[in-house]
């Protein structure tokens, strides 16, 4: 309290030309450790410690007082050394690696406008952007209207797409709850995110009311098993309402057969949903877009520039065919104090309550940045590219001896990896499968050489074991 | 294609150099355009433009081939300049303006490491750093343990509040859904956030089970018509299962007398959530602190440090008195591709199974070096000059002729404004009273004179209606 009653409250807290030197300072930093360094193959892609070891060094605890502006630089240094370098070449580790500087810019300066997306007057570019960006997305899953929205990450983006289904098909659920209406059933593959089933319990439609469809061995969901499924849900009572397919499965990347789902739902009337939160970004290249044949025919799909696109977390987009403000309808609650109706412009613009969010971050930028910058062809090349190197390490490894022979060694080569600092990629089990490395190799920041890399390292890391 | 023909795809497709390049040269726009001229008194708040005009002066499309650099330079200083400038001292519209330098370099940097939080593996130090924050603000709130977790806004850790408090009640909603439960009930005030609503909607439960208490004259929730609310609703068959407080409402920044509903919430063994994310922050404050005396005795706590701490959008707490991982139990999947159990460290640190959401950012970093930066005091001191502020202004106000009578004129006063870019504030009704200027005073960048501003510029502009 010294300090407090030493300050008048009446003027301002912030010194404006220290605040400025201050994050020219931490901006330098971030583009050596970060940018420079953290992208340096020569670097470590993770500094590994133990946590309480970690915890001691980073001395994490909040205090009464401030700290002087040295001391809070070392800060930021010690959070970038410490941190894992997700633009780095060697981190085949999950599907957000890599860096776009054009979104980045964009990321930056979202950040330093700090803009609520809900109302045209408080976000008067952001509004008209969002509904650019979305527009195009749309257009390249073929659709010449729609709806949609930027939502927090692909998980969010499922649920709302659940949400919409059921109350488009059960509209008193909005006023009633789930009481009212009969049991309803959902049907997706055991491939599938594991967001259908948190959305599901979320929801308050629960677990044992999502329905698992055969898949082929490929990993691809069965559409006569699932007219099969469908029928016998209805033949037990329930009310089936969705189908939630995948366009690139989580870890074997694989893309449901959309066109034959869609008959079947076309059949029943069921809602058709896409998660392409990983695949999505096939649709920018000619090649590869055939994977989402039928793709137009569904009623929702689910995008994430920032897994192939590397457009930065998050960029989630939901994607609606719908044309008659089921959104709107499904989500608002007409708050008087953010959506006044006598404002002086089109209220329409007034989009937020869209959202089951209130504050929402800004997500479109960076996107829209990063696609200004390499046009849609430049993204075409990022999936093109991603395609040669998954197909490049297919061949490698079937030359090398010892690749189908990982199982129970993948923990200890994971443990060397992540402690020598050399790679990071992540393991897992698949079925009755035993553990393998499931590699992302799509960062516009790849090339071939890393990808022999990649072989090299797995074989120099496990090969005592 | 002729592009993509013309590049070698083994290749990266990302030139560091340029790229950094790039960066810096916007980073300068962003540190000149939102900084600098966004922050001064002298300069517009906003640059109002009709849609239309807008949407072409920002040249919005997006197309096939990508721009040079000029162009895209040009295109940050465009979306700067026609954002609003809510860092400007005379941005009063909504509860994130405001801006502080620890908090936007944490920003930057979160955005440059590009982190997802739901690993230690891949987020070694924010998972640490989350856990001590959560901690600090657990501590303010009075509790020694329990758990949290950082959601993408407030109405998010509304929605998991209501989700908990239903699963802790009823686990079997978990699998099974709503249909498995009795009817529920949520009870909250007529001033509570529109996310009560918004939650039970997209939860399953619906709007017409959330039951509005009666508030006193100030706009407080009243105990004893909560506990008859709660009696009646029992006695129609519904089973009361949460009670949602403010601590700082929407509109009129009230606080409910949180040590009374505990008593009621105790006596019906319910759960007490408290939707304090305007007015947690006093909890900072020596002197403020008593508007959320018995918040101890919630099981839930939502808090929002973007808004009167200037944190950022989004800087939202869920905070949890729950010891026994509940969190944990009402939302995992336990997806195996992540969540592996045979990892070579402490597999509680991997989080990310807390969330109903997959990725998730990184929005602890951001109010961490804030709160190292300027201490629990400078925290404080913002608090009570928040209050300093609103107390003059209310005084001052008492003073002035006409400010009682703005009403119907409200609209046309905010049109003015706007199209001038001298200011921003919110306009609304409040129950049966007519429109008025909801003004949010507490940035640490406002004096006394910005006050002054606001009153002399309300006059200004309303005085020939």
């Amino acid at each position: 309290m010294e300090q407090a009653s030493l300050r008048d409250l009446n003027e301002p807290l912030i010194d404006h030309a220290e605040g400025q030197f201050f994050l020219n300072e931490a901006f330098k930093i971030i583009m050596e450790e970060v940018l420079s360094n953290g992208t340096d193959v020569k670097q470590k892609v993770c500094e590994w410690k133990e946590p309480e070891e970690l915890a001691l060094l980073l001395d994490l605890g909040v205090r009464e007082t401030g700290e002087p502006r040295d001391k809070l630089l070392q800060r930021v240094r010690d959070v970038a050394k410490y941190s894992v370098k997700t633009s780095h070449p060697h981190f085949f580790n999950q599907q957000y690696g890599g860096v776009d500087y054009h979104s980045l810019a964009g990321r930056f300066l979202t950040e330093a406008l700090n803009t609520n997306l809900f109302t045209y007057e408080a976000a008067p570019v952001f509004v008209l952007m969002e509904n650019e960006v979305l527009r195009g997305l749309r257009q390249l899953v073929g659709w010449t209207e729609g709806d949609g929205i930027f939502c927090p990450g692909g998980s969010t983006s499922n649920m709302y797409a659940m949400n919409l289904a059921r109350y488009q098909r059960f509209p008193e659920v909005k006023s009633q709850g789930v009481w009212a209406l009969p049991r309803l059933s959902i049907f997706t593959s055991p491939e599938s995110h594991y967001s259908v089933k948190k959305g599901a319990a979320f929801l308050g439609i629960g677990l044992d009311n999502v329905i698992f469809v055969k898949v082929d061995d490929r990993g691809r969901l069965i559409p006569e098993d699932l007219d099969e499924k469908i029928e016998l849900s209805k033949s037990q009572g329930a009310v089936p309402f969705l189908v939630s397919c995948m366009s690139g499965t989580t870890v074997q990347g694989v893309f449901d057969p959309l066109d034959h789902i869609a008959d079947i739902c076309d059949k029943h009337k069921l809602w058709m949903h896409v998660d392409a939160c990983w695949g999505g970004s096939v649709l920018f290249s000619k090649k590869h877009r055939h994977l989402m044949k039928g793709v137009d025919r569904a009623n929702s799909v689910a995008w994430n520039p920032h897994k192939m696109l590397v457009a930065g977390l998050q960029c989630s987009a939901l994607l609606l065919k719908d044309t008659t403000n089921l959104l709107k309808q499904c989500h608002s609650a007409n708050a008087t104090y953010l959506f006044q109706q006598d404002k002086f412009y089109d209220v329409n613009l007034d989009i937020g309550d869209k959202s089951v969010q209130c504050s929402r971050k800004v997500d479109c930028l960076k996107l829209w940045l990063m696609w200004k910058a390499v046009g849609s062809m430049g993204l075409e090349e990022r999936v093109d590219k991603a395609f040669i190197h998954a197909r490049y390490l297919v061949e490698q490894m079937k030359k090398r001896e010892g690749f189908q022979l990982l199982s129970m060694v993948a923990p200890v080569i994971k443990e060397r990896m992540m402690k020598q600092g050399t790679m990071m990629v992540g393991y897992q089990p698949l079925g009755n499968k035993v553990n393998f490395f499931r590699v992302t190799v799509f960062s516009p920041l790849l090339s071939q050489k890393d990808m022999d890399f990649f072989l090299d390292e797995i074989e120099r890391l496990g090969k005592d074991l």
